[in-house]
Parts: C-alpha cells; structure tokens; sequence
C-alpha cells in the first residue's frame, strides 16, 4: 500500500512542539510483547504510570506487611480519602477540602443525588422532581430512579440541551454528565448549573468523561455536588475509587443516606448515635480500600505540574487532527462523526458510528490501535492528552483507513 | 525477672501437636526490623499472605500494564467479584453462587438491609420494624437507621439475646452481629434466625468478626442475607473489599437500593432501563475495584485444604489457653473478662476491661505484643488460627503480666 509521508511528517511537527510530549514517558505504553501498541482507549482504563507499581509494592510489602494495623496511622492510611481527594481537587477546579476519594461512582451517584434532593426538600418541601440527561451513562440513570424512590422524588429524563428550560419550581435537583460517553458531547455545564440555581434547584454533576481531559471549573461555576471514576484520564487504575465533591458552604447541610462510621465526627467513640463529621469526611462511607487508594494517590502525581488548560488545548488539537486524518484516509461514506464539531461541545473522544463497528474495532485491535467499540455500531477513540501524540493519532487514522477499505 | 519455663513448654507441645501450624509459614509477622511479633490483632486487619505481592505485581505490570483494556476479559477481570465470591462461600458455609464480593461493608449493611425490609413487605405491608442487636459494630446501626429512613421502616435496638423474643407480625428483619467486635461474644444465628422465620421476618448477618474464625453454616441455618468484610480473618489487605450472601431462593427477590450497572441483566447493551441480572451478580453495583479484589483473591488461597472445624478447634484452644496463662501472670483485681467463658458463647477474641487499657495496650505493642484498645477501657486480644501459635499466646500473656505488675 502506498502511502504520502506528509501526514506523518506533519504529526511529528505536532508532537515535537507538544509541550506535554515529555510526559508520555510516564507510562507503560507496550504490550505483552514489549510492542507498542495505539492506545486511544483511557477514556475506558488509562494507562498504567510508570512509578505506580513500585509505590504499590512498598504499600504492600512494608506497610501492610511490616507495620499491619500500625499503618492506619504511622503510614496515613486513615487520611488518605480526604488527602488523595485534595490531590484530584485542582484538577477539576475545587479548593482543598471538598472532596473525597472512595467507594464507585455509581455509589457516590446515590449518596449525592439523595443529599441533592434532601437539600431542596429542606428548602421547599413542593420540589419533587429529580432531572436527568436521557443519554446518561447507563448506571447514574438506574440510581436516579432508585434515589427518587427512596426519597419519594419523581425522575424526568430529558436531552441534555432541554434541561436549561425545564428546570422550574418543582425542580428538586439536576443530574447530568459533563461529556455524554458514548458520543463524546460536552454539556454546558456552567450554563446548566445556573438555570438550576435560578430555578431554585441543585445540580449533581458526573464528571467521568471530562476530568483530567478539559476544565471543569466546579468551585468558578458554583457546581453543588460531582462524582466521578478515577481510572480514566485520571490513570489509577482498574475499578480505582471513585470520589465526591461537596461545595464548601453546602457541607453542613450535606445529609447522605450512607452515614458508615468513617464519616462520623468521633469514629473511634464507637458511639451508638450517628454524627456527622465536617467538611469532606462527611462523604465517606466504610473502611476505605487502601491499596487501590494508594495506587491512585502515586498515579496522581503525573499532575504535578500540568496545567489544565494545556491538557484542554492538546486534546482538541489531537481530536481535530484525528477527524481530518480520518476523513482523508476513510472511504467516503462509511463513517458518520456523532462527536460535535465544535470546539466548545466537544470533550476528547471521537465517536464515529459504522455498521460493522464491532468487527471494524477487532480488525484495529489486532493491528495494534486499541479503541472501544459500543454496540451496536459505535467506534470510540479516546485522546488523553498526557500520553496520546500526534503520530499515535495519524496511525490510529491510516490504520482505520486501511481496515475500512479492506472491509 | 525469673520465670518459669514450664508454661513455654506446655505452648511448644501444644505447638508441636497443631494440624494447623504449617499454615503460619504462609504469612508474613516479622516488623520493619525483622524482627517477630506476636501480632494478635488479625481481628482488626489480617498478616499479609506471602504470595500476595508478587500476585500483585503480576496484577499491576502485567494486567495492567501491558493488557489494559483487554483484561476485563482475558485476565478475568469482568467476573472477579462472583469468582472470588465462590472462594469465600466455602469458609461462610454456603454453596456456590450465592456469594459476591465488593464495595465496603457498610454499604452492603445498606443494600441488605434494605433488600431485607422490601422482602418482607412484599410479603406483608404492615411489617415496620427493624430490629437491632443495640452493641452493634456502629456502622451497622448508622445504617440500619438510614434504611429505615429510606424505607419507611422503625428501628427497634435490642440486646442480641433479646431478639428472639421480640420478633413478631411487626418484625421486617433483623440485623444482628455474628460476634460482638468489642467483646467477643458469639451471639446465636441458629437460634435467632430460627426465631425470625418463625415469625415470618428475613435475617441480616454481619459476620465481620466470625468469618475466617469459626464455622458460620449460613446455608445450614437458613440465613436469608449476610455481610462481611475480608480485612480481618480472611487476610484480604486494609479495606479490602467487602462481600454479600443472599440465599439462592430470595435472589430473584433481591431488590437492591444500589441497582448499578454491573447487576445489569446486559451490561453492555448500556440498556435505559435496570433489568437486574440473575444470581449473586445482582449484588454487584458499579466498577469493582479489582486491584483490592484480586489481590484479596490471591490471599484466599491459604484456605484451600483448611478444615473451618479444625480452625474453631484451634482457636477455642487459643482463648482457652490465653485465659489461662493470664489468670495465672496478671496481678489479681486487674483485669476483668468481658469476653464469655463458654466456648458455644465465644468468637476468636479475648476483651479484657483494664482501667488504664491505652497505657497498657501502648507498652505492649511497645514489646512486641501487638493487640488493639477500644476506649475506654477495653484491650482486645485477637486469635487467628492460621498464624497465631501457642507460643504467641504464652507470650502475650506473659508480657501482658509484666506490663500490669511494673504500672
């Protein structure tokens, strides 16, 4: 096959002024065979950070081997929710001391939803109804409709563009994602946060698919509350736990249907009655899972240093790359682009609908470009900014190309 | 200090004569230094088994690292919390399939409990009441409350040998502790679960302090649903994930609060709808966090081939002999046993109220002698039959004496 080495000249222009490019260094990007492999799927599980595996060992081997039950406090185990928390914080915009690591996503969905629609209850006990983007991941969707029949609320799903007119004085909260996972659609967040305020109403915010890709901005826009994964853009690892971010001032009233014993105000009274500790604590639940915590607390540490702002500028330059590398090698239509175009309704993955998407994904899979393939017909590219270059982007295209004119 | 030699004598044959001894090879109870401690403190966070950081490492370089995305199916990922769940069933008593590990504790206290009290209004509408052992671990109270909130329910707080005599038409279900964690006794699940069933309510186990320690027979007894963790006797690592038992037959039944994407019936038809997946998987909620998971999986394996009997056997044996030698090294009036003298009323650990229990608890760990202090004047002792040996326990008795008599 004969190919122009202008794209690929072009994507090492790219990636030689990248000032992120340094970064990729602090990943595993090979595979079993010490190959390298195209890895455009860290919007599903990133990468693994190079100096995670010997911070791993050490927590294995010397604090829970050596120190045993000594390590809750000699080696800070106790803390790390509320610490590891304030190392996401800047990530996504927050001030120190507003959220806090542990537990799933899906379980922080309950516990924010249920203490938003608490929280707009205590304000005006009319408001009723819980709305949710009608294209949410899947599992905010289920515990939605769980959190409102355990609070007596009633869901209303709508398109995420229709929620800025529908909220109104019934409106008890707003649960919506940040970038939509399956198309890649970045909502407007700060848009829908303020006609949720204005209405009278509390937003909950899942920020899987945007944090660590672009800022969010949480505290600048006044977000209530936010959950969301660790182990995409933000690297820590298989089923790593997830956190919660509760505004400041609404930590007080924050009244969460699982009050387990790490958040209470003197867990080691054993007290019989529950009370409830101040500020992030408040979110915790049970004993929290240390060795995962701790692999994401040194995964973390890539962030040192990295502005956010940087990360945002590379993954639109890599996702405008990728579309018009793909929309040269491609055979014309045989791919539909369900990411918007737009710079501004864009997160950083690319989502291309095909009708053999599966066997399509299998073919790049095989020659070494990994995507995620979501039935019945979606390929999804994920760019992540801190390990993906531009001449991983070019390949991904011309390979995609190639399989798709093959097929 | 001259002392008698006799007392070790006696703990080395007993040491000498132990079917379970071998087992003690598999863990590592040396400190930072080397050098060994008698740690009695498993009941809080269990010794690391040897094989688990290189299991671990595997995990993390290779699974991780190299396979990525493609190991939540080839590296078995996806069904870990079921596959693991099987390991624990055989140390619970319960048949496979029944059993599903992850989240915390506490979480499940609230998925359980909740799925306890839908039973049985689904049964009966006018059942209200859920009762509670009122020395319960405190995270299982702060739930039980919660969930009463959620459902509408009334928690009634018991003494645990109360309830048998308080189940009644009211009665939802019952959460009760398999072992007191402050105390050590061993309440009565026959007994108690027998009693509820008589009176048509659905039984919640918390089998934190008793799993790993002596025989639980949850199929032979008839339990509806259990919790527990696998930090303590099962040797999972600090906050390891926790698992859930529901009965084969009630599983269709399961009614979960937390109804994630993982208990979908199609996880990956990413479906609007919950449709709850059949089996034990319908217990899982979101992500599972699977380098906790798989590490606590590798920790397992020292129970292959062990007989639960000949663990109880042993650990009888422990408290017996523990009690024993400290009657005979404490000075008179300064201890008091809160920790019932009966085996059929006993766990695997030995509480001894002690008025200056943190000052003492602190000189001990200082000689090596690692058990834990509950405020306010409580010393735990915690006898785990894998590692800990009759020497261990003569020593500990012996420094506790030391202890009390130079104070």
């Amino acid at each position: 096959m004969s190919e122009s080495t202008e794209p690929r000249d072009e994507a090492a222009a790219l990636d030689a002024a990248d000032e992120l490019a340094a970064r990729r260094a602090d990943f595993v990007l090979t595979d079993e065979k010490d190959e390298p492999v195209v890895y455009l799927d860290g919007n599903s599980l990133g990468a693994l950070p190079r100096t995670v595996p010997a911070r791993l060992a050490e927590v294995v081997e010397h604090e829970w081997g050596r120190l045993r039950i000594r390590s809750w406090t000699e080696s800070g185990w106790w803390t790390a929710p509320e610490r590891v928390g304030d190392r996401i914080a800047p990530i996504i915009g927050a001030a120190p001391g507003q959220v806090v690591v542990g537990d799933s996503t899906s379980v922080n969905v309950l516990k924010a939803v249920v203490a938003a629609i608490r929280l707009a209850r205590e304000d005006n006990p009319a408001r009723t109804d819980l709305l949710v983007d009608e294209a949410t991941f899947p599992t905010d969707g289920y515990l939605a409709v769980s959190a409102a029949r355990l609070t007596g609320a009633a869901v209303r799903a709508l398109p995420a563009e229709g929620l800025p007119g529908s909220v109104g004085p019934r409106t008890a909260a707003v649960l919506a994602n940040h970038v939509d996972y399956r198309t890649g659609e970045l909502h407007d967040l700060p848009g829908i946060t303020a006609a949720a305020h204005e209405a009278g109403a509390y937003t909950v915010w899942d920020l899987c698919h945007s944090a660590g890709a672009l800022p969010v901005g949480l505290d600048e826009h006044g977000v209530d509350l936010a959950v969301g994964c660790t182990y995409k853009y933000l690297n820590g690892g298989p089923g790593a736990p997830a956190y919660l971010y509760v505004r400041h001032d609404l930590q007080p009233r924050f009244d969460s249907p699982l009050p387990g014993w790490n958040s209470h105000a003197d867990p080691f009274a054993m007290a019989p009655e529950y009370e409830p500790a101040d500020g992030a604590v408040r979110g915790r639940v049970g004993t929290p899972d240390i060795l995962s915590m701790l692999a994401l607390e040194e995964a973390l540490k890539v962030w040192d240093g990295v502005d956010i702002a940087a990360v945002r500028a590379k993954s639109l330059a890599l996702t405008d790359f990728f579309l018009c590398r793909v929309d040269h090698y491609a055979p014309a239509g045989r791919l539909e682009c369900l990411t918007p175009l737009e710079h501004d309704r864009r997160g950083s993955q690319v989502a291309l609908r095909c009708a053999d998407a599966g066997a399509v994904m299998d073919a790049l899979v095989e020659r070494g470009v990994v995507g995620d393939y979501r039935r019945p017909d979606v390929l999804r590219f994920g760019f992540t900014p801190l390990y993906t270059s531009f001449a991983d982007t070019e390949r991904a295209a011309r390979v995609l190309g190639e399989v798709l004119g093959e097929r």
